[in-house]
């Protein structure tokens, strides 16, 4: 393959013809930044690497160290190292049940991006369902491994011998491949995050707490429960509408229902002049009674879905049709942003793979970029009105990180979702486990606090009701972790100001945090008839832990489970609420407490915290800054207005926030504006956790 | 699409380039007996029909009633109606497991031919993998029902709105499709296998009990086992050797490992003069150190599998290698036939899509073919030395209905399995569920009643040597269901000969039964967050019985179940063991005898059976002719020398038996030879059963 370098520490290569290209929904990279990164070497020889056409489908080989591990491609609900495995990434549900027709790699985010624990990333920039064989198979001239007789040698047979490659292809007659080097894996991610634009930096108020509606909640309902909430002492920053705000839902009109919602601009007024923002559903099937239909309907494609049209967004004025409805009908009245739904499967509730679109693009890619697309769309639209907007999408793919959605999930293994969570960090996008329902007072209590530390904090009760008071046991405790989120926003939104401008993902897998040595444990396999023919190995990863910010370590408890394993990297790691020693680059068992998600924090951090004693009141806040362990250190805390891109022009406010020994020896900290006090959190309060 | 009829109630349109002729590997139609099932008319509109051809694939719509059912797809695990499904038929394991990567529709015989209860069948003649639509989402130009505004009548909507078509494509550049028209969908289906060239006719030693060794089993521990069984009075036709008859397996050296086997020819025939045949395992992926190595590399794909190299028999050379090695060492040998394992999948397991062969052939068609041609060459090979094999395969394909090859699974779900058996009967492949393994003595008498009522009755020992007495307190009733199933030769070896003519299978879904009305209960679907999102109804359908030869009903008893539903079709129907009158299409609840599985018969089924008292002495044989209920009937009792195809000049005996009333108003039993008493069963004694 022919490797072009397009910036410092990225090469292209690119052959035939590589169809819709995923790159161009994606904002154009932040070239500074990159350079900052300096440059990185190219990971392999070019001539080790091999691309080949056949007349059914393009080829890729990139050449594979014997112990390197493989993360990404996308948001996988199971495992982090994809070595030995196959995945066709196809955008659908994720489910572990065969009915969803989903292959391994089906899931809301399939996206081709892999990042080697080497330092290099390969990104496949294809629309189509990329097959990839990470380290599994050989060919009949790469370098083997000897075979052994399986029938004298069983144990040291095994299905999966070395391979020393990963192999990818498409349906198709082309493909672009894009290498992304670093020294850590971490800084090839950062790289990759940077190239598709860098990353999202919410508005404010989308980091608050957001409450999803019942589906045919009325204006009434809606304000009963904002009463509620204010009873309760609960906060609502967002409120979530789902498709009962229509007058026709499933396909969708798009337009207000005149019985649930008669003056729907005094209806978003009202909320919004309470502080709470309105964020509605919607799905892109157009009904026949919507007032875009006959706009829309010449630029939809052969086939329905639930009956309703499927609008071609590759089509600009197609684009325009839906913008100019939305202005209209929402944007004018204040709405917030949109929850996009149902884009990515199954197969049988989509357009078949055989549909086709006025564009003349195929179906296929049409349903893997299509949540990419109205991610652009709708983000770009906000902005050209310097509004940032914060919303949900069910599909995501290659370049997403700068756009301002999360991806959500039916799936509910709540461990599988802090999985996904964790691997959400190697391929720029982002995902909110929700809470939805729960069977006993402590799931509630533990997804909350999962909850609590994504970057999301909704409660989606469109079906079940579910209130934070569910279950009056632990309603305290779920308002303290909900405080305790909003508490850490000064923190928090300056970990996305450094995902926006450095692409470091905010929520971060821990093998991508330096001092952190990956454990993997291994078990002989025993041989099952249907689970595992072949006695391989069983090999046990540490997929429920991660890295929240510069230096929280977050090890969420479980329902039912009294204690847990974490694995702290290098370097001395403390308790975050009494500042206790824990250990250092160990495996520590943790007795929970059901009233705490388990924090552990890095030597020398600096946390800025918001008081939540007085937060109510803006005019009064103060902050909180606290310090563990005893290293010296400094953190730049980031503010700014908040809801616009102003920003970007430089009105923001970059306070130093340094911990240096004085005199006497002992610590003390201290803080200077870099730039203005414009967007000052008011008085310093230093806590020194581990004094 | 331009219908061009080939045959009496047969149809094909082709357009583009439609690669790997499946049809090809089958044998030629049997054309006479098309001829003598009379023409039948084309059952649509050409013109509804519609083929259409897109860049990346080619696509077919083919219309469809509201109330239409459709039976089919091949070797599906689940389910009989495919209405409302979307199927990937691809070669593969099947699971149920997501670990599979299998897709709905993945199985070990994916045949994309599918039977209509409105009396057609439609063939897709691909080796591509066919996607497929079964009444599944609409056309925004098709015929729809109005959609409903699920946010207000949420009962009413649903997420699978009524399909006026079926679709289906294929990612390539054309399609090759078949029609096969019938009065009944009974008739389709003998249409079909007629044109594949008609059912298999296998060597009555098929018929009989096989037993698998465990992998490592050696000379010495089969004569113990042969041994064994004597002992314990059990009867042993054929022994399956495991991998470990090779002295190199996974890949496979095909050469007898001279520890284990250290005189094989003796060996072999010590077996053959104790009349048990050898069956032997092995999969197509060749080990360096086979003797054959060196000759068939040069014919090899790109990629190994287990290290081993992948022959493309697409390459006649590369047939004649494997065929002269076979024959030199095992069928020289006396050895009966093979067990071809290990061509399904999954895909970390085999080759990937991207593979490249010699011949040119894509590796997805290589794969979906492989089994299918390794059985017609396999067969054809014993064919033309007059020898009638009978043999086990891991993957099958279209016109498989005239090989010599049984399917076998990992997937041990009982009712499951059942439901594949019947579903089998729809595609032209048999399916032996095997035991392999028992938890309880009642589970493995349960498995054991199901084998021998299958196409094949083998106790599949290879890991867990599991043994007919494994249970001691079921020993006694396992013995005596292979008894009765030895003792039904005579009626099943006359209805695999129907099937070899008629083409009228075997084992058979009881929706090809004509009086039979298939029962479907539809419950209101509960919403559930994962499993049921859109609150679909649930259908439940009849999918645990089935017919053997005309007029056995077979409604297997499971583990842990004491009582069962079963459907009768119109007509009376009798107990097989009693007599007794137990219905007229209706559905009956029985309770279950541990020692019996339930066996119904129709009324005036005429069964011959060996008498099991004297089986052993062949010489002494006589037939005993069972009859139920009260109509008069005749039955054609088939026979032949039962090894060679001397059947297929003529060298057979055909027996009429004949029950009609006599003057007395009694019925009676009469018989005549048709051509010949060559091959008599001797003695003929008559039971009334329902008298």
């Amino acid at each position: 393959m022919n490797w072009e370098k397009v910036m410092p520490g990225v090469w292209k290569a690119s052959f035939g013809e590589s169809g819709l290209d995923p790159l161009a929904y994606a904002k154009s990279p932040k070239t500074e930044s990159i350079k900052e990164l300096g440059d990185a070497p190219f990971p392999f020889n070019g001539d080790s690497t091999f691309s080949l056409l056949t007349p059914e489908r393009a080829i890729i080989r990139i050449p594979l160290k014997p112990t390197e591990r493989i993360y990404g491609l996308g948001l996988q609900f199971e495992d982090i190292n994809r070595r030995g495995n196959v995945y066709t990434l196809k955008v659908d549900h994720f489910s572990l049940k065969k009915s969803d027709g989903g292959v391994k790699g089906a899931t809301h985010a399939p996206v081709p991006f892999y990042v080697s624990s080497n330092g290099y990333g390969i990104l496949i920039n294809s629309s189509k369902r990329v097959k990839i064989h990470v380290g599994i198979g050989n060919r009949k001239d790469s370098k083997k491994p000897d075979p052994i007789d399986r029938t004298t040698e069983r144990k040291k047979w095994t299905s999966q011998p070395l391979s020393d490659a990963v192999e990818a292809s498409v349906q198709g007659s082309g493909l672009e491949v894009y290498v992304f080097s670093g020294r850590t894996p971490l800084e090839v991610v950062q790289r990759y995050n940077l190239y598709c634009g860098g990353g999202v930096l919410p508005p404010k108020w989308g980091l608050g707490f957001w409450h999803r509606m019942r589906t045919e909640s009325s204006t009434e309902d809606v304000l009963e429960d904002i009463q509620n909430f204010d009873q309760h002492n609960f906060p609502i920053d967002v409120i979530g509408l789902e498709s009962g705000w229509q007058n026709f839902a499933y396909p969708c009109s798009y337009d207000w229902d005149s019985v649930r919602f008669p003056d729907p601009k005094k209806f978003v007024e009202t909320l919004n002049n309470k502080g709470i923002k309105v964020n509605l559903w919607e799905n892109p099937y157009v009904a026949q009674t919507s007032t875009m239909f006959k706009d829309i309907s010449p630029f939809t494609g052969s086939h329905t879905v639930w009956l309703g049209e499927v609008p071609d967004y590759t089509i600009p004025e197609a684009q325009k049709v839906l913008l100019n409805h939305h202005q209209k009908n929402h944007l004018n009245l204040g709405v917030s942003g949109y929850k996009i739904d149902e884009i990515d499967g199954y197969d049988k509730w989509l357009y078949p793979d055989h549909a086709t679109f006025p564009s003349g693009n195929d179906a296929v890619e049409m349903r893997q970029l299509y949540g990419l697309i109205l991610q652009k769309m709708l983000g770009d639209h906000f902005k050209k009105q310097n509004i940032r907007t914060y919303g949900l999408v069910r599909s995501s793919y290659i370049g997403a990180s700068s756009h301002p959605f999360v991806v959500y999930t039916d799936h509910y293994d709540h461990k599988n979702c802090v999985t996904a969570l964790v691997n959400s960090s190697f391929s720029g996008v982002l995902l909110t486990p929700e809470v939805c329902r729960a069977e006993s007072a402590e799931e509630l209590l533990r997804r909350f606090q999962t909850v609590c530390f994504s970057p999301m904090m909704q409660l989606n009760a469109w079906k079940w009701n579910t209130k934070p008071w569910s279950f009056p046991e632990v309603t305290d405790m779920i308002r303290d972790n909900i405080q305790l989120r909003t508490d850490l926003l000064p923190y928090l939104y300056t970990a996305f100001y450094n995902y926006n401008q450095k692409g470091i993902p905010v929520f971060r897998a821990m093998v991508l945090e330096s001092g952190y040595d990956s454990k993997e444990s291994v078990t002989v396999g025993e041989l099952d008839g249907e689970t595992n023919l072949y006695e391989e190995q069983i090999i046990m990863e540490v997929s429920d832990q991660y890295m929240m910010g510069p230096s929280i370590l977050v090890a969420p408890a479980f329902t039912g489970e009294t204690e847990r394993k974490v694995v702290l990297p290098r370097g001395n790691w403390y308790d975050f609420y009494t500042g206790a020693l824990m250990g250092n680059g160990e495996t520590i068992t943790i007795k929970t407490k059901l009233e705490q998600i388990p924090l552990f924090v890095k030597d020398g951090a600096i946390i800025p915290m918001l008081s939540s004693k007085e937060v109510k009141d803006p005019n009064k806040i103060f902050l909180e800054v606290r310090h563990y362990g005893t290293k010296e250190n400094t953190f730049q805390l980031y503010n700014d207005d908040g809801e616009t891109f102003n920003y970007e022009e430089g009105d923001n406010t970059l306070l130093e926030l340094k911990v240096a020994e004085g005199k006497d020896g002992k610590l003390k900290g201290q803080s200077n504006f870099i730039n203005n006090k414009k967007y000052s959190y008011g008085k310093i309060v230093w806590l020194w956790m581990s004094n």
